[in-house]
């Protein structure tokens, strides 16, 4: 498998995680957001939205879309799983994902932010402002479901086991520390960081350690 | 079943199509978030997020994020399928849902509007322009899309069959209608559009036809 990547882009930093708890060996094609090549047409070809992750199968299209890498990768290679066994749970481990991925992160994608200094010709700190509002949101609401849930019950999550709602937080919490948001409000969230750090897969998932880290 | 939404929230919109779609009988709770309901301690108690839709079936908690509610319908009720048998095609679908509902939705959302009309000072036509510009990027990328899978095989976004990626695709149309944006460059959107709107489980869930619609 192939996997268009950037180091830093959060998205990919999801699949990197899923492929190394499964056990799947990939090649990365590293595509620097930072110089545009996402938006070269040798790119846009097979990527009309110029945006990485994309999975390349072979044999097979490609697949776009974190999540939807994450969803097939899960119903194409189900050991270890990612997703509770019981029907309700993995819906509430799929809304914690979407929190992440729908309700936070898109807002601070680097198009985003290029659109607020540009276009909107907002300063630095309004748009560090911006940044960490939607982090702090996010998280907010996050926490408090982690307190609700007794969070006490397991390290991860959704509690004993890893599923992709750590592989969707854990690249979020990355981005909230490089953009120094405050950690303190979220103690659940910082421990369930601090814990999956300590597994390999998430630890040779982290941007530092990519090829194409700067 | 209840269900908790807002005759205008697309995500709320996705979800009702969907249980028309199935058949699924169920009560609705309008939350109106131009009054800031969604903020009232009664609601956030049980959604930390503030945000609409959530879904309440007797006996369990409640489902919030839509994509999670359509995945766990389609589990529970799995007739009439809304997502294709192969794997492969699913992820396809999966990818276009997430285009809207991770890449264009949660950038127009009224909560990021009003932080642009607040905090950042926005005149409403900045704020237009916003609008504009985010639905126009993505919809680019899924015409574009939509023309290389010659579209000619079948009515929907899939092909022959309605799918999940039709649920989140057409509450977006709605809402590009709704503020404006020039359809023209999108010629195979509207065909998937105004195909939908023949069916009944389409047209029930508009928000004119919802109880609080204004």
């Amino acid at each position: 498998m192939k996997l268009y990547d950037y180091y830093r882009s959060s998205a990919s930093y999801r699949v990197r995680i899923a492929l190394n708890l499964k056990g799947l060996p990939y090649e990365q094609v590293a595509v620097n957001l930072r110089e545009g090549q996402q938006y070269q047409q040798v790119y846009l070809q097979d990527h009309p939205q110029g945006l990485v992750p994309a999975l390349q199968v072979e044999g097979v299209e490609q697949i776009t879309q974190s999540l939807a890498i994450l969803e097939w990768l899960e119903e194409t290679y189900p050991a270890p799983p990612l997703l509770p066994a019981d029907s309700w749970r993995r819906a509430q481990v799929r809304s914690l994902m979407l929190q992440v991925a729908a309700d936070i992160h898109p807002l601070n994608n680097l198009r985003v932010l290029q659109y607020l200094t540009g276009p909107l010709a907002c300063s630095q700190a309004t748009k560090e402002q911006w940044i960490h509002h939607w982090i702090q949101v996010g998280f907010s609401a996050l926490e408090k479901h982690f307190e609700k849930q007794q969070l006490a019950i397991g390290p991860f999550c959704d509690g004993a086991d890893v599923t992709l709602a750590d592989v969707c937080l854990i690249p979020q919490v990355y981005n909230a520390l490089r953009f120094s948001v405050p950690m303190h409000p979220y103690p659940h969230i910082i421990a369930i960081y601090e814990h999956c750090l300590t597994l390999p897969a998430f630890d040779a998932a982290a941007p530092e350690h990519q090829p194409d880290a700067l």
